[in-house]
């Protein structure tokens, strides 16, 4: 049996100083938990992806200290051990930090670098998790993730690696039983459909993209896998946006939604 | 170019009835979203599944009426019939309804029979997600989901199927490269290991047990595939619990871990 902190051992960690790793969510404010929304209302100082919407940092008390980080057109993008370094920094000075991150901080975030660097620093920290890009879309648009019998997993993954788009287990992915949901898949969009096809996936598969999912600017196109290369140029996607697999949205939903068949 | 609702027509069908499929995340009330919350306070009925924890039912007004569906012990369960027929009956008598379910509604939460049924009967509906149990334990415990490059893949997983533990493309499963997190597998863990060692994983991949996640009796027991049925039984995990492959957690989280080593 390892480490159990104490809560006075946890009061006197906040005091020195402490960093909640929030999840900002997919975009609209409404989708923050009440955790984040409480965790962001008490910040001293809010360190901040330029991508999480301005109607979301603007929940933020007047008085905290907001730091952008990360990537902007035009601008080079924060370098990770720099945004490691002003973690340390501002909790070392005894602040409430908060680290504000779109969709969830471990799915596809970096959390890792980042609580690394923390508890190499001995800092305090939380993680307050958030809707996930891919949950966030399915909801808005309807799309069922999992289906009894026929669907029994749903695989997250990334389009985009460092070094240009990503590899993956093409085959196995490629095999009914699963719904894909691809997030940074827009600019690799043809290695995509090239490598799902070589794989031998049915090329009447199901297809549905959501860009700008759960705001007021949301765009949804659906078609077949072998469709995913045109629409993407056809209607100028140019994310964020999620790629479904496997799954279409059901027609009824609330939702004000724009579907454009292929 | 297909239906787009006007905001006229939302508010219409909304008088005529209307129902809410909320996700209630995974135990801790402070992880519904704001979104979730409002809906709560809203609804005129509230049918829930036995499993949602008692202190988010007591969110609902106190005017709300309250109909239990689902799984309960010695109890038989809700037939998924039955619950459609409750909540097309109620949203037609014109109540605010809010269908709330574990986790988050769209991750094998059985929605899609739901949503058809309420298409069906021409009953207008909202999606809103919630915290899936893997986002959620795994941001309590620190539990890092993705990692640059080495795992760009997170797997959500059922290991109980209706006939009896599901089957899955286990060699796919277990080559490196992915984190699994596994919903409804304690009791199928002798199958999950017996199966994932079978198709050549890794004997020493990092094995995270989340039991209760996220509520105040919450268990994280640590270990290798291989202790995968032997903690389970060492340690009496009766679910609901989240078993996660691939990941270990954080030590330095500030949240109380209780981490016990194999």
């Amino acid at each position: 049996m390892a480490r159990v902190a104490t809560l006075v051992e946890l009061e006197e960690r906040k005091r020195a100083g402490f960093v909640s790793l929030v999840g900002a969510g997919p975009g609209d404010p409404e989708l923050l938990t009440v955790k984040a929304l409480k965790a962001l209302q008490n910040a001293d100082v809010v360190v901040v992806d330029r991508l999480v919407a301005p109607t979301i940092r603007a929940l933020a008390p007047a008085g905290a200290r907001v730091i952008e980080v990360g990537k902007a057109p035009g601008r080079p993008s924060t370098p990770q051990a720099r945004i490691c370094a002003i973690l340390v920094r501002e909790a070392r000075a005894g602040h409430r930090v908060v680290r504000l991150k779109g969709g969830d901080p471990l799915v596809f975030g970096r959390a890792v670098e980042e609580l690394a660097a923390l508890t190499a620093a001995g800092v305090a920290f939380e993680i307050v998790p958030g809707i996930t890009a891919a949950l966030g879309c399915a909801a808005a648009v309807a799309v069922p993730l999992t289906g009894r019998g026929e669907r029994r997993e749903l695989v997250l993954l990334t389009g985009h690696a460092t070094d240009g788009a990503a590899e993956h287990d093409w085959p196995a992915l490629a095999r009914p039983g699963r719904t894909l949901a691809i997030y940074m898949g827009v600019g690799a969009a043809p290695h995509i459909q090239a490598r799902l096809l070589d794989a031998g996936i049915d090329p009447q598969t199901p297809l549905t993209i959501v860009e700008n999912g759960t705001l007021p600017r949301q765009k949804v196109l659906t078609g077949r896998i072998a469709d995913l290369v045109a629409l993407v140029g056809r209607h100028r996607i140019r994310g964020p946006a999620v790629i479904f697999i496997g799954a279409h949205p059901l027609r009824a939903a609330a939702a004000p939604v724009l579907v454009e068949a292929a």
